[in-house]
């Protein structure tokens, strides 16, 4: 088979064969393709998208690059989920023991952080003494322990989606719908979890600024699932302001922590709930959808989530006490400037870009700018203004905590990310659409 | 500046300004950009094409890579002559001596072959001791001497639509008309011409099948020659049919020496006659296109034009003996193999696959299936019959001349590039039109 005639015949809008698939993705990754072509290709796709058909066939050819793990010493039913990238996202982090609280089994491989998103595993390194990178006998030992258990993403599975994800990230084809869906698809179908939710976040702070750009992705995702054989469902979520009031890594896990005590907010906790529902209505604990949202919330009234938690954190090595203490955030998270932004006005909070307040997070060193940058665990953003809430002039509506010299140009930058107006803005929808 | 912004920019159909252009040049000349992004940039330029001023732009930026030749010490109307590239044309080879004839200056440097296309040099150099590598003295030396003179393009000019050139073959982005125009154009400039006659080619033997699409390609390389201040036409010929019978390299100058005996096939000769009439009008020495043809074929008929190609080639040190010597062509080529393919049935000869005509050629060792391969100059293929002709049971339709071990298959592969047909196939427009 020649390289040049598949990228053609890609370009020309054909469909490519399962043959031609494969010899694609066993070529780039064993490097018989090299980069460029490799990359002239994906930039095809880019235009000329690909079926279902050709999705499926890349997934597996992902999922066939490396290994496939085998949850089947873990009973009962395991399910993961996946968030498409936000700012501020800690919902996996309280979804996992929710969940486990009702006996489902997390079993959730995640990856680092780049740009304004977050990672989960970036979050949970914030917590001293926890293990991200965990053997895979430990990580199946822990859920079976605990319920639940987050590692980082090993090399060994999907080895072709990790170099081509790479290639991508470098030659503008990340937002290309049928790679982002094979992309994930081929994660989570290789860690081996009984039941998925997918989380595609639309909206300024997100990669997919459409619901119908995020609704074509979750369909496509679920019909992947599908043909997997899995449980499956896709939320289509508001990103046009941060979850909660936080955006860090420690700082993220200081409002998990709140949540689970039943002090966070409200937000947080409708994605939270309306998540884990859907899971316990996939394992078959529910038939109903809303019963399983008012379990869910009754559940968040007790403490068995957050001992799940706790425990689990313990588990892999981790130590809550420097957050779990009732300090304020000031003596909690160890930085050098504390900046509080204040209004000089007043009015409405109204934030209009939360990719740009993703995008200050990383400048204050809560996040990477490019890949291998260190992160300063304790430094990030606390929104003390959301979108809605009244503020009078001199309110602080933002506080940046970092420990890096902060000029003036930093203070302009997040004053742009927000505005005061007097009209209260229409209160947004957080779930727009469930696919499933 | 970014390249990955700049690839996305492109990518969304945004125009790039001339410091974008400049820069991606600039670095992927000097190294600095990569291959895989210089080739995602060339395929989302092949998707979402580029504006006149881009084309423009980017033209000057590869001219500005590299040398641009100095032409003002020959005196007179430089002209220069580019086709996109055909199977069995060697148009050029006879344009140029007519054109001499009438006291223009053809500057023409040109390049190899690869593929079904024969390239002029590689037909020069078929004539032994024939030199196509000469300092650029010498060969401004051979125009003021003899009116003309052919050479291979230098290093020196245009590197970076070399390098540019050598990843698109490779990343399928060859066939981009922004692309093509401006690896043209560049060339044609930094040669330094006054007037330029193009070539579109079109039809099944050529990279533009529509005449649309040879339409729009020759439109925008007049109207970058237009900008750069050059005499400028483009012909949109017909590809549907190898030029003359002879495809080759010996065996095409063979059928260029016919030609400027007067014994030369007649869609040749009508060919090289409207060519030479556009050069003649550029240079002012007639206001009106007719008039000029009817001077060109009757210059035809006088010695004049065969006297300045054997000048030409002796000056370049060829020895034209080998086949200016009235043999036959069996006697003239020094093959080990002349299969003759034979008519099955009778009716009127129809070629039907040009291209395939072209790289069945390759396969007797005529061209290039791949760079740096060496050419048999004396293999080829003769077509003892032309669409439209009359065949009778067992006539010769095509001759092949190899020096190669040729078996069963390669007869098949001869006779799928034509059919015998009942009807006399309509005759065919040579040059579907002029643009200038």
């Amino acid at each position: 088979m020649d390289i040049l005639a598949l990228i053609n015949k890609k370009k020309y809008g054909q469909e490519l064969t399962r043959e031609e698939i494969n010899f694609i993705v066993e070529g780039y990754t064993s490097g018989s393709i090299p980069d460029y072509q490799m990359s002239a290709f994906l930039m095809a796709i880019y235009f000329q998208t690909m079926s279902i058909s050709e999705i499926l066939i890349l997934t597996e050819a992902m999922i066939n690059s490396g290994e496939i793990y085998d949850l089947s010493s873990i009973s009962g039913f395991k399910v993961d989920k996946h968030s498409s990238g936000g700012v501020g996202d800690k919902v996996s982090l309280i979804y996992a023991p929710l969940v486990a609280s009702f006996g489902l089994k997390v079993a959730k491989m995640s990856g680092r952080g780049l740009g304004q998103t977050g990672g989960t595993i970036d979050k949970l390194e914030s917590i001293p003494g926890f293990k991200v990178e965990i053997p895979f006998s430990e990580f199946v030992k822990i859920i079976n322990q605990t319920n639940l258990s987050i590692m980082s993403q090993t090399d060994n599975i999907v080895p072709a989606d990790k170099k081509i994800y790479a290639l991508r990230d470098v030659t503008a084809t990340v937002d290309s719908l049928p790679l982002v869906a094979a992309s994930v698809m081929c994660k989570k179908i290789a860690t081996g979890s009984d039941g998925i939710i997918l989380d595609v976040k639309c909206g300024n702070g997100a990669f997919m600024k459409t619901i119908s750009e995020a609704r074509k992705l979750a369909q496509i995702m679920v019909e992947l699932g599908i043909k997997f054989n899995k449980k499956i469902a896709a939320e289509i979520t508001n990103m046009s302001e941060p979850l909660g009031r936080t955006i860090g890594n420690a700082i993220e896990i200081y409002e998990v922590l709140q949540a689970l005590k039943g002090t966070g907010p409200a937000d947080l906790n409708y994605i939270v709930c309306e998540s884990a529902a859907l899971s316990l209505c996939q394992a078959g604990l529910f038939s109903d959808l809303a019963t399983a949202v008012t379990a869910c919330q009754a559940k968040m009234q007790t403490e068995e989530p957050l001992n799940y938690f706790r425990a689990f954190i313990k588990a892999q090595g981790g130590d809550l006490n420097f957050i779990d203490n009732d300090l304020p955030l000031k003596d909690i998270l160890k930085v050098k400037n504390i900046i509080e932004i204040k209004a000089t006005q007043a009015g409405y909070m109204e934030i209009i870009d939360t990719t740009e307040l993703g995008l200050l997070a990383v400048r204050l060193g809560a996040g990477r700018a490019t890949k291998n940058e260190e992160i300063d665990y304790h430094a990030g953003i606390y929104l003390n203004k959301k979108t809605g809430e009244n503020v009078a002039v001199g309110d602080v509506v933002m506080t940046l905590y970092t420990n890096r010299y902060i000029t003036e140009p930093v203070y302009k930058w997040a004053e742009r990310t927000f505005k005061i107006v007097t009209v209260k803005p229409r209160e947004q929808k957080l779930i727009y659409e469930i696919i499933q």
